[in-house]
């Protein structure tokens, strides 16, 4: 599932019912389309994105009803994307086996982060693209900030990169597979795409570590602190939260499902 | 200046009032910058592009009043930047020798047509992209849809490609210098661009190409009679007209700038 962030309170359901979710519009469409009563089911999701924070590769899944007929994957699609919203869109539909979640067995997730670094404000870029004239330009710096992600690679209790209130009673190690930079353009607009994957993620986590490397970038962090900062276990050691519209859940991995979808398909 | 098309009715100022342009947001910022009377500046664009035509590089040039102090370029961007809404965005300002038209003394224009290939509808790229699943992507319907488009180069009475009530005394030969396909990607959905770069356009003319090479793509025109359609000089002749949606003018170019755009500022 893909969707723009901007306008949703983001992905998960939530306790006030005028906080527009992803979640909310996808189980509505579902239940339309399967003709199941309100509520009678219940979705699974890879990523729990915030408000704001976009994704282009999410994935979902749900159980039918047992002595159900299974639904035409195909048709489904078509259904979906006719019952959701202009912002959301079902890239594609599979029947999996029976105990699958898009949550559990999920081996690692991909997010990107896009920051926009011309001097005058992204126009195209502006819903999808955090502006920070000239960032990783200068070759120096660019190696200063590279040289701080790798840092934080592999297994670490990344408590200093997370919304405090969110740890509460959870395990706050995770494990970062890849972090690399890379210089694109979308539209037209030059953007330099910071590209993290990982096992799983912390409540706002990437969104403190762009947050950080900015700070590196804007002097306001040294680029040798970063071992520090993951030791310290503490929110207040790291740096800002960049802003949600930069933040992209780009995809997530699943063994079977990458090495060949079309068997698992109906 | 780069400008997001979707919610102009084009570049052009118009009678109506009610309509809301470009122009008139570039005219109104520069006097209010400029701290002219409204009114009293007139501009020169290098491309009058339609209602819902994008720009990334279009040229608006001026000519200040007689015995002013020339204003301070870098201040006049951001000015300019403070001063148009969200959808506009004004890239650079430079000082040009007196006499400078940016349509008159533009050498030729490139333009960008953007198709969304995938089978489901673009979601990031729905505001800038036409929606044609599986266009180009058959090799023998690629190399057809190619071969169309090179017999279009060249200098050709371009009157079926065009707004047939726009060409009343007008000169309608044009010469497209370079017509190609490039498979890309932004924000992480997959597109086609035709890029078309010519002396200058007819009204609607990148459009009706577009949309006869799409009518070639889905086998309503046979792929070898665009030389038999040219020389009809009829609109009727051609294929649809392209949704603007996917329609950006990418650049602008002028010998003397694209040598040396630093020695013109000041």
């Amino acid at each position: 599932v893909a969707y723009d962030g901007t306008d949703f309170a983001g992905y998960a359901k939530q306790s006030d019912p005028h906080q527009r979710t992803v979640q909310e519009e996808l189980e509505h469409a579902l239940a339309t389309a399967l003709r199941l009563p309100a509520g009678a089911l219940t979705t699974v999701v890879a990523g729990r994105t915030d408000a704001g924070v976009h994704a282009t590769g999410q994935v979902v899944s749900f159980s039918l009803p047992a002595c159900g007929i299974p639904p035409d994957t195909a048709r489904l699609l078509r259904s979906l994307n006719a019952l959701t919203p202009r912002d959301i869109s079902v890239r594609a539909v599979y029947a999996v086996p029976p105990g699958f979640s898009a949550r559990f067995d999920a081996v690692s997730r991909e997010y990107r982060y896009r920051i926009a670094t011309a001097a005058t404000p992204p126009l195209f870029m502006q819903r999808y693209a955090w502006h920070l004239p000239g960032f990783g330009a200068d070759p120096v710096c660019r190696a200063q900030l590279e040289s701080a992600a790798t840092s934080l690679l592999g297994e670490h209790d990344f408590s200093s990169f997370a919304v405090t209130a969110s740890l509460a009673g959870k395990n706050p190690v995770r494990t970062l597979l890849s972090i690399n930079f890379v210089d694109t353009q979308h539209l037209g607009e030059p953007v330099t795409e910071i590209r993290i994957v990982g096992t799983a993620f912390l409540h706002s986590m990437v969104r403190v570590i762009v947050g950080t490397l900015a700070d590196i970038y804007a002097g306001r962090i040294a680029p040798d602190v970063l071992p520090t900062i993951l030791a310290a276990c503490d929110r207040n050691a790291a740096g800002q939260t960049a802003p949600a519209c930069g933040l992209t859940l780009w995809g997530v991995n699943y063994s079977p499902f990458n090495s060949a979808p079309e068997e698992i398909c109906e």
